[in-house]
Order: structure tokens, then sequence, then C-alpha cells
């Protein structure tokens, strides 16, 4: 088992062997982060490669085969993908890459990788990654999917209110460390539990403003707005229950029809 | 935004500085995985870290303060975390690990940071990470919960299953690369397209067998076991929706009643 974690890729360089269909799905895994540059190395590319290329900046291609020099010379990357076909050249990539330290994924050789890529879901600021440990990559797709229909349609502005409220109380209230930092992640913590995910959703600048004016000195939590009937409703009464609800006042009315009938036949 | 990956520590050596709450949240993430060895260096430890020291052999308690060498000596460590409160001693632990290429994750640092932890689910072989990118941990937390609750029951059992029927399916037909890779790609795609969750999970060694036998040469997919009334029905009816569906039945009901009662008064 792997440990997931989320790899900062901020300031970071990311060199890319191969052009083909892996290599444009390695792009596209790292075009959504704030990866810094990106250098493909490859003598021949893909025209899904080439559009990815001609679309982001960061992006440099390099028209010619691997050269050792690209992970021992003067500019090295700090992240290394391999993307080719030949499993030799992948193999000495791997070693060139050990042995400055360089961590490296090479495609179709899980042995030889020092990390795994996984099924992502990106919402804004969230970011779910499904894993089978290499065990069923489209099993991790199907789950991927099934999550993805299960997660509430406000989730990405509510994570975003969060993190812009809890930079607002890091202004109001700053430092690092100790008993202030202590109860700033408190009051978020139950500010967070008390409110639910629509509520937090609906945190515009004032509100957070107001908030905290009232409610952060005294460690209180106010009440969330106040819940509409219709979303109450729609609690109650999701899109997939709809059908198994719809069909129970159906059969309730049939088995109350049927059993007048035979009362007042 | 991060790059959420699964990193391996098969055979890598993890130092955690600290001995206090975070340093135990540090190695009960890592206790999951296959990490190789675990070094823990400190002049102070929790009760709970030193339970945890005491539960698994992987992990070694060195009773002092952390000196440079921890990082810079002859046995340097494959990862760093610090998890103490003195924010001075962090940063230079940091910029130890910096000059020797080797990741770290700072408490309560995030700009000192390789990578961030997330909030894991965990469920055999299958692992998800929910990062909010620093935003809102609680969130992360309440997001967990959620996928949590709706993961199928079954689904450790299915994907275990399924990464046994790949072995299999590599043993009969070996080799890396190529045309073949291609072909058992898309039949185990197919098959984990047709078969579902409960299906998968209901695999055994002879099944798995006679699918290879009948099946693999011909790149042909059989049905899944047919499907019980029982599981049709509790598709139709999931645990969230009895509720409203029995309210249904209820509310049908009654109309149907007060209709008739208004009708043959």
């Amino acid at each position: 088992m792997a440990l997931p974690v989320a790899w900062i890729l901020d300031k970071k360089h990311v060199l890319i062997v191969g052009g083909g269909e892996v290599a444009s799905q390695r792009i596209q895994s790292l075009l959504p982060t704030d990866v810094a540059r990106i250098s493909l190395v490859s003598p021949s590319t893909s025209s899904k490669v080439r559009n990815l290329v001609a679309s982001d900046a960061r992006i440099l291609h390099i028209d010619r085969a691997f050269d050792d020099n690209d992970v021992t010379g003067s500019d090295p990357p700090d992240m290394v993908l391999t993307a080719v076909d030949d499993v030799d050249q992948s193999r000495h990539i791997v070693s060139l890459c050990r042995a400055q330290h360089i961590p490296i994924n090479a495609a179709d050789m899980p042995p030889e990788c020092d990390f795994y890529f996984g099924s992502i879901i990106r919402r804004g600021p969230l970011q779910i990654l499904v894993s089978t440990n290499g065990n069923g990559p489209k099993l991790a797709n199907i789950i991927r999917t099934r999550i993805e229909a299960q997660l509430p349609d406000n989730v990405a502005g509510a994570i975003e209110n969060v993190g812009l409220l809890r930079k607002r109380l890091r202004e109001r209230a700053p430092g690092v460390g100790g008993e202030l930092s202590k109860r700033r992640m408190r009051w978020m913590t139950d500010f967070c539990t008390v409110w639910q995910m629509d509520d937090l959703a609906t945190l515009d600048a004032s509100m957070m403003n107001q908030l905290l004016d009232k409610h952060w000195d005294n460690m209180s939590i106010p009440p969330p707005p106040s819940t509409s009937l219709r979303r109450r409703l729609h609690e109650f009464i999701s899109t997939e229950s709809l059908l198994p609800f719809a069909s129970g006042i159906v059969i309730g009315a049939s088995i109350a029809f049927a059993a007048l009938r035979v009362r007042y036949r």
C-alpha cells in the first residue's frame, strides 16, 4: 500500500519523456496544478500532445530523443515521467533519476515507480484521488464516477468560502503555533460542523465580516441561515429517491383502492 | 493546486521529528502502508506515540533531540516529516532536506512543504484521498465521511478479485508492452464494465480459471451471475430511499382513502 498525498508542484519543473497517448494523459494530469514548467522530450508527438503543448505556455517541447543530460545536466527536473514504449530506455532513465534522488513515474512499470497516478476528481479546490494500488485502473475509474455523481453540487463553492473565511480569520488573529492557532482551528471546525455545505456555499464577504465581528471574540457559532421548506424537502427526497417515492405513492394508492373496492362492492 | 498521487514507501525510510499529537497522526498515516522503516527522533513522546512505537517493529524511537546528522549523515531518510512546535527548528530541517533533495512535510507550515497530507479512506486495496488544497481540513473530513458512507459494502472484495484475475491473466499471457498488453487491458476493462461490483465480489479461484479458459482466447465477456430479485429490489430501493418509499405508500394510500371517502359518502 502506497501513501496518498498531494504533491506540490508550485515552482517545480517536470520532465516528460515521450510524445504519445500516455504523455498526453500526463500533461492533462499536470495542467490543472500550479506546476511552474513542463519539458516534454520526444522526437515525435501525437496531434493531441501538440495541441496540449500549444495550449499552455508552461509546456516546452524539446524536439529530439532523450539525452542523459536532461536529467543529470545543469537544469535538472524536480520530477520525471517516462511515457515511452521502450522498456530498456525507461529503465535507464529510472536509474539516472534514482542516482539524483529525483522522483520518477515509469509508465507501465509499477516496480520502478516512486509514485502512482490514480483517478482524480476535481471540483474547484477539492481534489479526490481514487487509487486501487494497481489492482484495477478500470475499477478506480468506476468508483470515481460514482463518487462524482454523489458530490453535492455546491461543494466547490463551500470549500472556497471556508478557505476565504479562514484567511480573513488569520488576518484578524495572526500568528503561527500555540494557543491562538488551536483556538482558530477549533472555531473553524465548530463552524463547519454546525453549518451545512449548502449554508457555507451562500457565504459572501459581508456575511464573513459580520460573522467574525460578532462571533469570533466570544467563540460562538450562529445558527445557519433559515432552511427553506424547498431545501428540507429536497434533503428528504433526493434525486435518487424520487422514483421510489413516486412508486410508493402509486403502490399505496392502489392498495387503498383495492381494499376499498373489496369493501364497497 | 497540488497533484494527488500515491507515494510508494516500499523499501523506504521515513524520518519523523517530534513526539506529540501530530507525530502520532503521522505514524497512523504511515502504518497501513508498506513503509520499510520509520525513525522517530524526539527527547519526549506522548503515551499515544509510545504505544504506536511499541505496536510495530518498523518504528524505531531515537530518544534525543534532532541532529543535522539525522538528515545529512550516512543513513539519510527518503522522506522527512516534522512535527515540532518550534518554527525555527522546523525551518532549519526543511533547508537541510531541500539541499539533499529529500521530500519534506513541515507540520503547520504549508509554504515549506513538498507535499500535503489529506483525509484518507482505506478499504482493502482501495485508497481515496480527499484534499481541499489547504482550504479546509474539517470540510475534507466531512466529505470523506460522506463518501465513506456511500461506498458499496463489497468494494474491497471486488477490487481484490479484479487484482487476482489480472495477475492470473498476466501469468497466462505474459509480456510487457505492445499489442498483447493492450489486449489484456481491453479485456479487463470490458469485463469490469459488464460485471457489477456485486458480481466481481463473488468471483473465486475456480470461476476465474473458467472465465480465462472459456473467454480470454475469443475475447468474449460472459454475462454476470444471474441477478437475484432481492438484489434488484435492493438496487431500486436503497437504504437512503427506504423512508421516502414508505412515506410514498402512506401518502398514496391516504389520498386514495380520502378521494374514495368523498365519493362514497
